[in-house]
């Protein structure tokens, strides 16, 4: 019931892709170089079942983007599939469904990536696909327009026709002052509508190279020969430029707190979602990513969290409450909390009950059983996600495209394991101050005039 | 009353210098012309006392910066101070004062500018001044951290121990979503206090250059007297790298009412100002600009305004209300209303009447009597304004800086005469539109938890 929630979408644009933070480190032995010509490898081994997952995790997402070029990123991964010298648009999307495989493709406003699933009889050519096409996309004048409109339309589609969509990203905007990640991942439709050729080019031949990419291959492999196939195909890719410190735009000081209104006739129920902005595991303090991801759980992790059971269950004037941290972020994102009230009780009598949940915590802290619990369920998520060959692959692709290690994932339950009651207190205590938070309301209107 | 409110810092933030938009259009010929290296020349004879004002207006503000360099276009402005090889620092500033002259500079948005007023008879050394140091600044590494602190201590007394200096920032960062007119002029503090010697001088190479100026020359002179001058000066100055079209990231279309709060112990009595983002004169559609002025001096332009008469006066709930708009800016910008209460009367109450006033607007337009009235208030300011130099000098070099012409000047007032009820009732409707504004409260708290 929580995870349906209307907000989900709302929570959404506040956060980049969080992948990593809901799975798990191997015990398998994981392996780890780099390519003469700059590209990291990552093999997982796992062998429960004769499939192989082949990402390739470029390190440049909208966030990367120059000014008035929102939505390139996203563009040219829909343009990534229009073919090269040697493999024209479709050949590849023909042989995966031949071989009963998957594959997609992603961008958020860190990374762009790149996935196949597919029996490992195949993966030397989906090596050869990719490997092609990270320095030899071809792009004509005829196949921009197109994708332009197909772009377009799936703004229109996922964000236009939303009331949520279109309040999470103006409450992005407005939570971020500086730093790009106000800026949706799709991009702003007046200047999606200009993205030409040449920026697709421009983009392209600055960030696609092996010296600013991940190769994962989790599954049914041995890692030697895996990386005799990567030498033959990516290998054979020269290098591309060398590329500056990857240094955005950071936010100032905040001293104010902020709220975002949208009044939609298509609304039903009211909803809230309250944010911070607050440090990812990349650049936090040793131990306050952790204390933020188990202090999360606790406040509003599910059914056994404190907004649940105090909100929903013993004041029964919430249907849905949440909260979520999004540590996985390259730069410092965002840590959320939402409600939406039941029956007839108010917006308002939800916000102020989450609101005293949160200082609770910052005033009396947590107790010992209540991490140790959440502890319990955030390392078993973990161990869950081992389950999943592509979740084990997502987890390592985005800790290492955000300049992490595998050690960084083996040693995750640990350092999670490590955490006090006393830290917990303490990043509730600075960041989660309501004097500069900001809030998104989704409300109902008869008409659109008021 | 209406000027020294308290919240004219607030809504200064959201507008950029707006000072043309005060002034008028001279009866006396004026004079432009444009040197072969590329400087627009302007020369505006006025002979009532013999004193000369002599300006150059760089077409470069805060909202040209790159991202991540906030605050270089005001600090370039100090360091223009630091010396050239022929005229070292201090030596401009001794003359100006030996002769009883006055000198200043001053950074927006989306210009930068250098003015002196002095005795006709050293308006030649002024000229050789200004451009010695348009191309030939030195910086010298010892002169930028020196500097560098007198910048952040101007942050720290004008914006840092001020709760509405601090108000205007995150207001204006959160009423543009894309543009950079959300960063201040001044810089974000964190970001000034990276500025290096290498960020001034690309700043400087790329913009200060004749084909990116103006001057202006205003008082006691004979244009053809100005040209020879500045032929001999100006003209010996190389012409700078070519610009690319002054294109800053637009705006998307809002779909949300936005608010900011600050709760400051320093505050004595609340207050609240709403903006919306409306076009200015360079970018609206005919007639649009004028109107949104007059719609603003009928709405809230002092004391005969709907705002003062029927809130102030005869409610009797606000002690302060205004209207201005700023339609001076190089890129649209803002329409901002304000209020504070009087005596036991809430913020709310005031809020709710300014906006039923606005409402009037929409809904039953204005009346032929009050927009001609307001028209007449406005077109005597316009021609108050000719009574200073300074003021003309800035009315046209501020409009040349914008892309304007001298005739765009010199039409204003016809333009203002020209503008009917319906014309400002439409901008009303289709501008001031409360779902998609943005509103900063001032509040007082007694302490700084909450």
């Amino acid at each position: 019931m929580l995870s349906r929630s209307a907000l989900i979408l709302t929570l959404g644009a506040l956060m980049s892709v969080s992948a990593w933070a809901q799975a798990a480190p191997a015990e398998t032995e994981v392996v780890n170089f780099t390519l003469d010509n700059g590209l990291e490898v990552v093999v997982i081994p796992d062998r429960r079942a004769p499939i192989v997952t082949h990402m390739v995790w470029y390190k440049v997402g909208s966030a990367d983007e120059l000014p008035g070029k929102s939505g390139i990123a996203h563009f040219l991964e829909h343009l990534m599939f229009k073919g090269t010298a040697r493999h024209p648009a479709g050949e590849m999307d023909r042989l995966i469904a031949e071989v009963g495989g998957y594959t997609n493709a992603f961008t958020t406003k860190d990374v762009t990536v790149y996935h196949q699933t597919v029996p490992p009889d195949v993966l030397d050519e989906m090596m050869d696909f990719e490997a092609d096409r990270m320095r030899g996309l071809v792009l004509t004048e005829d196949v921009i327009g197109a994708e332009r409109d197909v772009v377009l339309e799936e703004r229109r589609m996922r964000v236009e026709v939303s009331p949520q969509a279109l309040l999470a990203e103006e409450t992005a905007a407005t939570a971020y002052q500086n730093h790009p990640y106000r800026i949706p991942t799709i991009g702003w439709l007046h200047e999606m509508e200009q993205l030409n050729r040449a920026d697709a080019v421009a983009f392209y031949d600055r960030y696609y190279a092996p010296n600013n990419a991940v190769l994962v291959v989790s599954g049914d492999v041995e890692p030697e020969a895996v990386r005799e196939l990567a030498e033959d195909t990516y290998g054979m890719v020269p290098r591309g430029p060398d590329l500056p410190p990857r240094i955005r735009p950071s936010e100032p000081q905040y001293d104010t707190a902020r709220s975002v209104t949208l009044s939609d006739p298509r609304v039903g129920v009211p909803s809230f979602a309250r944010g911070w902005i607050t440090p990812s595991y990349r650049v936090a303090e040793p131990g306050e990513a952790e204390a933020l991801d188990l202090l999360s759980e606790i406040l509003g992790g599910g059914l056994r969290s404190r907004f649940y059971q105090e909100i929903v269950v013993k004041a029964g004037i919430a249907s849905e409450v949440g909260a979520s941290y999004d540590g996985g972020a390259y730069d410092p994102s965002s840590f959320t909390m939402f409600g939406v009230p039941q029956g007839a009780h108010s917006l308002e009598e939800v916000e102020a009950a989450i609101d005293a949940q949160v200082l609770r915590v910052i005033e009396d802290g947590v107790t010992p059983a209540e991490l140790d619990a959440a502890k319990m369920r955030y390392v078993r998520s973990l161990i869950f996600a081992r389950d999943e060959q592509a979740s084990m692959a997502n987890i390592y692709g985005s800790r290492l495209a955000n300049d992490g290690t595998v050690d960084d994932v083996t040693q995750w339950p640990d350092r999670i394991r490590a955490v006090t009651p006393e830290q917990v207190q303490a990043v509730a205590a600075r960041y989660l101050d309501p004097k500069v938070s900001v809030t998104g309301y989704l409300l109902p209107s008869d008409n659109g005039a008021q």
